[in-house]
């Protein structure tokens, strides 16, 4: 009997790309918040969000994550703990209630990128890089205190999609307006039966579902942020026209639920 | 309203990692004909496929693949069109029909990685190297010709996993002993709620469609071929206990639909 | 006694990043004739290098490579023979003799970068993509024929530094003005010392010098080039202000010798 | 007038694939002090050093740096200043005095290779994997304290080359026996021209210098060590024979200087 939480399942399930949940995540991030043109913000709603009432607000998130199933296995073997992304998320109402979805996010490693369908987050394989602080005051890393300056970038196939900056100023009592509100995604697998190619086999409005959030204290600043186009890519339809604050802090929760919404039409 | 065949859907379809059906392939091949241990075989068939009655015998390939689905977009924008795999297939019985299938296979794209999940193949990333012939006679690449030889490593995480080297001694009539033969494999995709993560919301054994398939000229010959093992990997369950031989062709075909067999259990 | 043509120099030398020559090259390669502005492609020539009469006359050159020092074991091991890369060329006279000069290059991989560094090649780790011809009539690759497309491209550090494309019209009697003339380069190796960080300790210009040269059928037409501007690069010095005339075919040498043509001042 | 440190030289020195003096660096570090075969420890000691009183002492180092050059302008452009490293140190005495030399390293960027070529440091790529801590006490990352575990990984082309894994169990008074010793390696260039590929441009024994070097809290604990083979590499020479102890700490300073000790013969 073949066993696994995902594929490739083997006769001992040690195998598989995703370990089977609970997931332990850990990640220091970089939010930016900022207003993309309302119209092209409600664009990228999928089926059963309806926009927020302030439409066009999104944010864009660098983070840098270290995350192990129980066993601790993937921590003692860093290649299947880290890993880096950048996306960007939208505000929308759910059934009247605030909510935020992912329409765009890029991933470093194969494991992150299909743990992210399964969640259903859109996720493509790039390279992201950020600024890191470290426990040692030097010359060569911001210390988290005012002034610092911390950048992230995104690309993926040799293009840079994405740039963004914060410059600490104080700390933060509220945080990013993003990360509170709970996040909803479709879960989607497409057919290749001829015929059904416009027929996804699994199409489904999710909602995010976590414990055990920390977070650590929040840093904030003014913030720029720059998207690029690139071939077969569609993200700067969410190009800023105005930039609100950026947030620095780490952040931790586990993952191992998740609760459809409804079913969407194909 | 959101288009695209996959992930992320966008509203002009322009972002998908994979592009809609159908896919046009070419590759070079290096295919290693083996033995591998009957009951380790037979260990790693799906549900609905029985062990053949040459239980053991296995293949080894190496793919140097360049893919485009219809408009040839991705055939000037390369990036989006190459890339390398190694894969295992084992043979079985469908209904008393002959038949391989496959339980381990990495990629070097995401694009492929995603394409794979889609048909049924367990992809993950890896890297892959073969070496490769060129259209001059020359002292730095082998001719298709006597005594020339070729070699393929896949590794993945940092760990080689595979080793395979082909002499080539003559004009092949037959080709390997798995290409002919259909493939069958198995569509999956993990759920996440709470309570149901040993249940599969898609989990069916399909039997893979091409058309359009062209081989060149197969050469044949005496070949190696090593399984190494690696922490999260099982492959080595098919470790050779007896090498066959050794083919390199190079093949093209078009994929453009797929057919469920059936439902399997969780 | 550490032994090695390279470091790291080792007991029994077999460690060193480069092997000792010669090299051995084969290569599949995509030429674009191109004009820049007269002055910027003087302004990159080195000390020791005047104008040509043409000045402005440049080449993009993509190239897929594969390479072995004696012994084939590189062949057999194809992660230490496969190599792409991007550089320009920019035509000059040195002591009234026509040659070429290569004041920007990128390579996939560490082995070529260090192996162009002694060479007198300004090699930066880059991506490079290319579209490939594969010995098959088929729909998934371009023939070499008339009508067929070839494209690549190069990038670095997540940035697009230029994309070239070339559709072929007729077998080329000629081939590119820029494969005849010898190369001449800068061997530089800086020094650390504190007061003399601009006094270089290698800094020569070089000759390169081949053997065993071998070129395939030569197939020109119609080409685009564009360079893209991207932090910490100059070679948009170079943008195409006219694009001449593309060439595609397959090319070997032998290397184990250099000339030095005179030392250069810090 | 071509500019810059290294190559490329350009006309405004923008391009240089290594940024002038000084670097400033930081770094996560993992060390590991080990015992391996004296006879071999000697074996791998450039000319000019003798054997250390305690032949075999060496330490694995794995590094997770950031750094920059005066501008800060690569800690606002990330994939510029990050990179990860494993290296091994041998002790050995110069002249009587106490030194450590590195024999086997390997980075993962272009400019941490080059600018180690510059300072005597014989590196190749590589990937370096370590377990991080974070600014938060949670479940998918280790604290510094009592009990917590760390490992890196090192490899290259594919082949695992090194792991270890350090337990914590107490704050560490002396730290490794190799971060205080000065560091003496060899500069090395190859010559290419005929009848001289024995005899290297640049070959010269020198001792690095730094300066404001600071130091976090060290801790120590039990410590595992393991080298493995692969082709091309050396480096199992040095295979511990003991492993002694294990240390984390995070550490900076700033180099724009180095001392050549002598001139080595070929």
């Amino acid at each position: 009997m073949l066993r696994g939480y995902s594929v490739p399942r083997t006769p001992r399930g040690h195998a598989s790309l995703v370990p089977p949940p609970p997931w332990h995540y850990v990640g220091d991030f970089l939010v930016i918040d900022f207003w993309a043109d309302p119209g092209a913000a409600m664009s990228v709603l999928p089926e059963g969000l309806v926009p927020h009432p302030d439409a066009g607000r999104c944010a864009a998130v660098f983070a840098d994550w270290q995350s192990t199933s129980d066993g601790d296995e993937e921590l003692l073997d860093p290649v299947r703990s880290h890993y880096r992304e950048f996306y960007l998320v939208v505000s929308a109402l759910l059934d009247g209630e605030e909510v935020t979805t992912c329409p765009f996010i890029w991933v470093d490693q194969d494991f992150a990128l299909a743990r992210g369908w399964i969640q259903g987050f859109p996720k493509k394989l790039g390279e992201v890089w950020m600024t890191r602080a470290y426990a040692l005051d030097c010359r060569a890393a911001p210390g988290i205190k005012h002034g610092s300056r911390f950048a992230g970038t995104c690309s993926a196939r040799g293009r840079q999609l994405a740039r963004g900056q914060v410059t600490l100023t104080r700390r933060s009592d509220s945080g990013s307006a993003h990360t509170a509100p709970p996040i909803v995604n479709v879960r989607h697998f497409p057919r290749l039966a001829a015929g059904r190619h416009d027929q996804p086999q699994v199409h489904e409005l999710v909602r995010a579902v976590s414990r055990d959030r920390a977070v650590s204290e929040i840093w904030e600043g003014e913030a720029e942020l720059a998207l690029f186009d690139a071939p077969g890519e569609e993200h700067t339809l969410l190009a800023p026209i105005a930039v609100e604050r950026g947030y620095r802090f780490t952040f931790a929760y586990t993952v191992d639920d998740l609760v459809t919404v409804r079913e969407l039409g194909a």
